[in-house]
């Protein structure tokens, strides 16, 4: 394999070998690899010394199911630290089937001029662009199709990212033409610093990958795809209600944080819940179930309609109905796919955009459960760069200062994903302490705390909390370099042969002969440097810090915050 | 002499006694010991846990000239760190007749209900405001001294302070009824955040201030006085020009700050400069010379008339007349003199929003050289806290952040003044290194670089500059913490009399016995604590240093910023 390195102050481009102590590396443990060796900690994440990287996950083109999702790292516009945010689509894939083990973007131009990069098997061209700029997600990506045919991978960004806003993401098609998004931490700031208004991928003729015993690859992936289709998780509830399913778990746990974390249970959840949303695809001849790429087998993604039938949005996640459902006060899923859609399109977070429009909710510019302002907000002000957009589109922390809001929901300025860390204490650790901000994808504690996979631990309690914390975190940065998608986990937790197949697909491809401990030292190594980056960029244990107002009670359960700074200090101490 | 404590979560007031350690402690010492005693470093500056001190400093309401200043300290809502900012006018000799130490303002109320303090012999009283709100500065001071009479001191914000805007200042009435401000780091913001409008004064009956050794302590003061005249600095060119003296002097060195720091010489400084200045208000018939409070003998302060002879504005600073002027390419001091207008009664410090409206300009919301058109942004729309208001009232970080501009004057969120760091590398160790985030007032080593007082040390190379920045930064904090002008400095750095004088007088006054040595150790130790608050804040060595840009030549001397980061570390460790 190889490295594709493109550099945009000069315009120009290098094909490299792979550096070998990178050969077992892959998605964010290289894209964090990659951030650490080569990017200044203090650099201005906007500036021309920060580097945008791509890169497909260590099984990225094998027959192993769910293993197409794609890392892209730089230093974060949004949190100040190293960020890996990953998405699903059709480009990791591409670029495993070119042989592109990392795609590294670095510097900036020095003019107003805007470009794309076109990736092909003999590298790639950079060529000026004019027509796509100030346009959304799916217009590039309709465009993109016409101009270069339907089997063309696309990475792109929005106005937001245009407009470098803290909430950008980058977007990549998926098989069905749609959106997916590497969407926390403002990469598609990064990507529109460096000018560039999407890349295309035209993976023909690629000279694939290398798998050295393919047979034994070939039977522990069969272990691997029956052992999803065999846990409830993944093989049941996922495909059917898709990661929606969770809207009623939490609020029957308590741990749904509504009207920005004041309560742990929404009154209108039913009507946003993921078997309502299951009824309303069915009744409006949706799609219920398909995947967010090529060999998906869990297929927990799909098409919400309009009441007209006509298309609305897909990939519609629970985090998104969360966060502008019960975070805002909105009990209408219609307004909230438009809103999904209208994220999508822009290319802003719908994560850290609720927690937005929260706090704009918190200084008066909206009322509780104003949906349809929300939707307003996102079209007037942010799709045109207004002042109000510029505000809204850099996030909560940056709206809260605007409007000198205290209550902020977020950890390193990245916003608390849709469970409460004072119902569901194992995930407020795992916010608290990642080198990524508040994110639930990144110790997915939620998993023994609620849904009592990989072991039960209570959630209203803060025994156990930290150890599991900690080696989710530890496992999930282990996976995140596979480009397995993180719902593999159910299996790989709950299913002793899941695990030992997922090692014997490493040994397999890359000939090496790793155990347990090496899977392990793969993740504590990632979540090494992930520190040591930050803690460069001027991080300290300040910002392991839950905000403030979790130290108020929040009902039904009436429990606080009470893990110690002392215990969450020693979290990722290896 | 007593500390006048104020709780705005319960509307409370106590009056307690001054800790002995707080004895020989005043301004700076004082505001900088009970930050650092009292005040969580992690909090959030406009939430409960902040407080806001008031301390006059140690010569108070004592003969000494110039001894009138008044600190103000908190955690900074712009920095994020600890902040002393001081003022001139009528409240700390106020404060100082009747016998209160320090006023400390803490907690913050539940409701949205706005309230004044009225402070006077027997305490504060506390109560609802609501006719001012929303009002400027100057009809807040007028509706004052109509309420309580003209003998009234006033501690005010503007609608900035009310938004709590980064750049708010706190401006304090001055013997002619106009506004002086302690400027920096958003203190006007806290005094916001505390719904706190403004602060009465009323000093009727007060129980003064001790003086040990009275004769004692006016033979000093009347050698003190005397040396202040005698120094060509305080006692010809500031009252003659006042401090806008420095816009010729710094252009001919080539230190101009030009176009956001492109250029070290303006085109257009004739035009504003302190002779044209001088000359223009002979003409109009204002006032050249006068003090910003009772006692001072410099009186550089001055009233700049508009061209039909009307009253624009007093203390028309040579940084604010730089950072609109050369700083945005402005050459109409007329306009500049409105700018200036209108920032004091908007309640925003002039050094912030000149360095916000060069980010303003490098985003093209404006015109290099529109000083309307600054104008036109500060009235129309910080003054109504409009999202465009929001953004440029909080500040060049925060505006480069909202439109993604990377050329930004700052060190720690605050805009590096009148003085460019590679042409005048002294002030700029002082820039990267004092705990206040970039302030020319906390080491002024433009008197050895440039004005030879004090010593000389060439500005353009780097020998020297850190021990230089040091030994003034330690200077300086003694100095702020006795209540006497900066200004003062030349003839303590040039006269040992009138250095030994300023011991005499202290050591009469408190009746101590303090050597050269314990003066040193006063400023050392209140760097330390600055520092160390500033440490639990969360700061770090990187934020220790200037904007990347100072790596590019400065014309006409093309020199960089060639201090080292190891150079910078050790200049504060003692």
């Amino acid at each position: 394999m190889k490295i594709y390195r493109v550099n945009m102050s000069k315009l120009s481009f290098s094909i490299e070998d792979v550096p070998e102590r990178w050969n077992t590396l892959g998605g964010r443990g290289l894209t964090s690899t990659i951030i650490s060796e080569e990017v200044d900690p203090a650099c201005n994440p906007l500036g021309s010394k920060n580097k945008l990287v791509f890169a497909p996950g260590l099984f990225a083109g094998t027959k192993a199911a769910n293993s197409g999702r794609l890392s892209v790292g730089a230093k974060s516009p949004l949190t100040g630290g190293i960020k890996e945010s990953n998405s699903g689509g059709t480009a990791a894939q591409r670029l495993a089937k070119l042989g592109v083990k990392a795609l590294i973007i670095e510097g900036m131009p020095m003019d107003d001029k805007w470009y794309t990069i076109h990736v092909h098997k003999d590298g790639v061209n950079i060529k000026e662009e004019t027509e796509l700029l100030g346009k959304g997600n799916y217009e590039v990506v309709h465009t993109i199709t016409s101009r270069y045919g339907e089997n063309t991978g696309v990475m792109t960004i929005g106005q937001a990212g245009e407009y470098k806003m803290s909430t950008a993401n980058i977007s990549v098609k998926d098989p069905k033409g749609h959106l997916r998004s590497a969407g926390r931490g403002g990469l598609g700031a990064v990507m529109g610093s460096k000018h560039i208004k999407f890349i295309s991928l035209d993976d023909n003729d690629g000279e694939g990958i290398e798998i050295k015993d393919k047979k034994k690859f070939d039977d522990a992936a069969k272990i691997f795809n029956k052992g999803l289709l065999k846990h409830p998780v993944s093989g049941e509830a996922l495909p059917k209600y898709g990661s929606n399913v969770l809207v009623n778990i939490l609020n029957e746990a308590g741990g749904l944080p509504t009207k920005n974390s004041r309560m742990g249970r929404f009154e209108g959840a039913e009507k946003i819940c993921g078997e309502t949303m299951h009824d309303t695809i069915v009744e409006r001849h949706g799609d219920t179930t398909h995947g967010c790429h090529v060999g998906c087998i869990i297929r927990c993604s799909q098409t919400y309609n309009d009441k007209d039938g006509s298309y609305l949005t897909s990939g519609f996640e629970y985090e998104t109905i969360w966060g502008f459902g019960a975070g805002c006060m909105v009990d209408d899923l219609d307004v909230i796919a438009h809103i999904d859609h209208e994220c999508d399109d822009i290319g802003i977070d719908t994560i850290d955009t609720a927690g937005t429009m929260m706090v704009a909710m918190e200084a008066e510019l909206l009322k509780w459960g104003d949906g349809e302002g929300i939707l307003n907000l996102i079209k007037s002000e942010i799709k045109s760069g207004t002042p109000l957009g510029r505000i809204l589109g850099n996030g909560p922390d940056f709206t809260g200062k605007a409007y000198g809001v205290l209550r902020v929901p977020t950890v390193k300025g990245q916003t608390m994903p849709a469970y409460d860390p004072r119902a569901v204490k194992g995930i407020g650790v795992t916010y608290a302490t990642t080198p990524m901000g508040a994110d639930h994808t990144a110790g997915y504690s939620v998993a023994a705390n609620i849904l009592k996979v990989g072991g039960s631990v209570d959630p209203l309690k803060k025994e156990g909390q930290t150890e599991l914390s900690r080696d989710l975190q530890i496992a999930t940065a282990s996976i995140d370099s596979t480009g397995l998608c993180l719902f593999v986990s159910f299996a790989v937790l709950d299913f002793d042969e899941v695990f030992l197949s997922v090692l014997d697909m490493i040994n397999a491809q890359y000939g090496v002969e790793w155990t347990k401990d090496d899977w392990n030292n793969m993740g504590k190594y990632v979540l090494t440097i992930e520190k040591e980056f930050n803690r460069k960029a001027g991080f300290t244990k300040n910002d392991d810090r839950l905000p403030e107002f979790t130290s108020e009670a929040i009902p039904p359960h009436d429990v606080v915050w009470d893990i110690s700074d002392e215990e969450l200090d020693k979290v990722l101490q290896f």
